[in-house]
């Protein structure tokens, strides 16, 4: 579904090397401020063009459609619009027939009986991140009081990056990195049962952002090495505040007063220069596979932004719907 | 919200220690046979009794109250009911001044403005999955094609499940656990673009698991340690097979032909007879708390059978969703 | 679907000669007062055993599975559910062979394949309007400064109701009803654009109400004969109050500050004594059919308290939503 | 909510006098064939500029955002967009002080705590029925079995539409009107219960056109004037045809065989030139208004087109629904 959020609803649209990219937000109340230059500093925390990223360059120049009137959003659906300018679609024609591995080119054709857009990766492109970079800078408008902050940990399990990412460009290769996320000042009591945990919102959205393999909430994998003892958070004030956090601020999939934390696994990217043994379904046989074309040497380097921007629309959504309940008549 | 699903949907209602625990699930196909016979192998999977799992015994007798006639799924909601006899209410009058570290009692209270029902978790106790026990079987009859497996992988990171347990209960302490599921022979083409990959649907449901705090697919967290061209699966044949699985059986949130695998951790249980300093909100201060009744000193033993029906739940809807997507007239 | 609401949500499950009925609500806030006894006045008025309404007897004692403690709601899922008893199965085994005229007999044996419960109309039942009764008791607490209030205006076009039923009774006949409901009292600015106009909410609900037939707000269809200056309700001061109210209390899909009034058809029951010549499927054949079993003259009779009901639900669900709309940070 | 339908979905934005308005369809299945040229039969059958409609000429060409390949839909959302062009945006700088009679003016100020961009209405606008008529035009191609027709009845209880237009004109007020939809050749077993009767979704997409009062099924309102026995609709032959259609192709909320049928009372129109007495929030008193700008003397006219584009989304939605409910394994 290209919908998610109950209350603070986000819609995304478009192709790599369509028209463009846009998204719609419903449920944004009235009354924010909101200008075409309150985005460009998270988009350009996006944006390609650094080392390690993509050489295409794209202007990333958000359009509004909808719903913002003498610049405050007015309660109405609101709409950003990004046209593609920098598009090279000849590069692509190649993966209908070789799909490129790692990519969605295969189970793309397979599940759309082969009309979908193949171009860039179509619609399963990793440029669909611009409208979630959008949504999360209203997003952040709304939950104000909550600091998010999101931020590369390791680059293939090493911390000088530079180093790493040279490597793998003079291998024509490509390399992973974790990202941790971290939220403070977040009330207590957002996050719904049963299904509505703050762990399962937001996995759901970062499982949305194409090369997360992985996901832990605070100390995460390694709470199966401790004891009981050593792992629980023992509550130190009325605030509820925590000696540890190995909860990562949630308890009972409720936020707990501590500061939310946790970390997600990037892959390496998928698009690499080097040669790939790999079938071709034109000739029915495995054959070499060079990709050509721009790539990111490590995606990882653009996912702090885009992981703050989910956790921006969790949170929005989860302060909205708590607004719900409290007692109705008072 | 208790309520997931866009087609096979699940809700969920009850308590631990109130009347008991019910699931109404809407958009099961009419005529799957069902009998209440069915349910009993995985709810005994799930049963509490055995080494490492809480004493308290339930009968956990399911009655269908809707939905099945003549024991054939009818089409109309289906509704299965458990009821509580065996809960000794008493023993949780205390978690109201002292709530327990790494439980949602400190939580509930102050989401629900003291109003929640605090006995013995109420809506947030894990008592709450024989509800998605009972949705797995149902899912699993409409899935038939698809062979679920979950298991233990690893108990406070060894192999000697029941030495580790005894020393845990020795110890007054508890144990976590990793535990990996496995779907084989899922067609290719399941999972929906933008946000509900595979992996997005199935982590939202396996962090409303109480006690899940991390998940992975394929090779997971240790996808960083390698370099793109080590990380990529190569595709070997026109099904869609890949030498390597290190994606997990998903390719752009949508499943490629491959065995989907994917492994969560278990954090030690909460509950534990050793004493904890924590706060005592009637006191005002920190003060030792020793937790009474009856618990599991490794929660994960019960996981698999809930990991498989969560699985089983989100390869329904997908199963059903994928219908609605051949083309119209044909 | 069997869920309906986007935060007072109410999903519905149950058949009329099964185990029983039932409604489980969720996102009711906490700390609401609720007794069982809250549901006796809503639920006498439904109650068949007056004349004109079908001689069953169902005792309809509601029991509270979930979401209820210490007479207080407590913010999780809150389950009611009527056990059946009074229930004749075997006056119902014909309509398989010869489905019943206006009746869902026909529809839901080709819908579900054979597999749906026919007994009584298994959930096609107006019985399971008890389950909307319930919902609509809890929706009117929320909703406690809005007054609501539905009545039956005429029976096949007149006013004296008991002559009327009589002689649909002599005549083992039925007859229909218009039955208006007002919300007085009710904030300016409830209703959602684009699609959840108050009178797409309502409407959606109402034909929910099985035998209802057609809805108007205000004037309704009596609008078409008028001009437009003369349809047009002038605003007569700074609260939003209008000279006429045509619009019956909404504009442009919103609360308006005047009484939300409409009225709808309720078509005549369609269980009926007397000889009907339809279709035999058994037979394949045209043939008379005489309806056994317990029947309402009727139905419109009954409805009153199920249209306050859904009109409490809706403006439930709009009270809570509305709460999202205020600025965030004030 | 901007958002509608469960799989085959629509989500609406724009304003009147905005940069635009659009349309983002997901849940439509891939390879439909989809020009531009598609678009304008209906689009032309929506225009203003006849008699007795607004003389504002919009081009009202729409432009493929996404979702569209080598004139195929892809399977991903596809959005259509129209530019605004022909605003006179300075003729409504008034509307804030003394909101328009039977227009959202004055609620959607209230609602919006006067952030709404209330020019032209902003997004309570007619206009935005631009949007229906496109994901009617593509639902259509999903129903393609189904042929719908909708068309006036009656202006102001006459059917000489022109004459009575020009009576209108000529005292620069407006009227209202009849329109019926009818749709045939429907499968058996579309609709779903409880709460998504055929009914209740072709009420709910009804009332969120601007101007609709009423809807009715069938016969409608004048079936409470009829015996049970005279209403009933008998079964004629095995396919479920009846002798007489008072249910309007309807029952039990699902569809029984027989032509869909129903009918709606469209408004006169609210914006009318002549003099009108109401309040002046700017002054706190009663004045007099004079409506400036160009409105339709009789909106009805619009109105067909936009009632078969909702009646094929709501088909369109319960058929693709209605491919989940077979046997799974089958």
């Amino acid at each position: 579904m290209n919908h998610w959020g109950r209350i603070f609803s986000v819609s995304i649209f478009g192709e790599s090397h369509g028209a463009g990219v846009g998204v719609t937000i419903s449920g944004c109340p009235a009354g924010i401020s909101l200008k075409l230059k309150d985005f460009e500093a998270d988009l350009s925390r996006r944006k390609s063009g650094a080392k390690g990223t993509t050489p295409r360059i794209e202007s990333d120049k958000p359009q509004l459609l909808s719903g913002v009137f003498e610049d405050k959003t007015t309660g109405a659906p609101l709409t950003v619009w990004f046209e593609n300018r920098d598009s090279k679609s000849k590069d692509y024609a190649t993966v209908i027939k070789q799909p490129r591995p790692g990519h969605a080119d295969f189970v793309a054709k397979q599940k759309f009986a082969g009309f979908n857009d193949y171009r860039g990766g179509g619609h399963f492109s990793g440029r669909l991140t611009l409208a979630l970079v959008v949504a999360g800078v209203i997003a952040k408008k709304i939950v104000s009081e909550v600091e998010i902050d999101a931020f590369i940990e390791s680059i293939k399990g090493r911390t000088d990056f530079d180093e790493i990412i040279e490597e793998a460009l003079a291998k024509q290769d490509s390399v992973g990195g974790l990202v941790r996320c971290e939220a403070k000042n977040i009330p207590v009591g957002w996050g719904e049962p049963f299904y509505d945990s703050i762990e399962s919102v937001i996995s759901h959205l970062a499982f949305a952002i194409p090369a997360i393999k992985g996901i832990e909430f605070g100390n995460g994998f390694s709470c199966t090495e401790l004891w009981g003892s050593e792992h629980n958070d023992l509550i130190i004030n009325e605030k509820g505040e925590t000696e540890t956090n190995n909860s990562g601020g949630v308890s009972g999939g409720i936020t707990n007063a501590n500061t939310l934390t946790f970390k997600v696994a990037v892959k390496p990217t998928s698009s690499i220069g080097k040669e790939q043994n790999t079938m071709n379904f034109e000739e029915g046989r495995i054959k070499p596979l060079i990709i050509k074309g721009r790539h990111d040497a490590c995606i990882a380097l653009r996912v702090p932004v885009v992981l703050e921007a989910i956790t921006a629309m969790a949170l929005a959504d989860f302060k909205l719907i708590r607004k719900t309940q409290t007692q109705p008549n008072k």
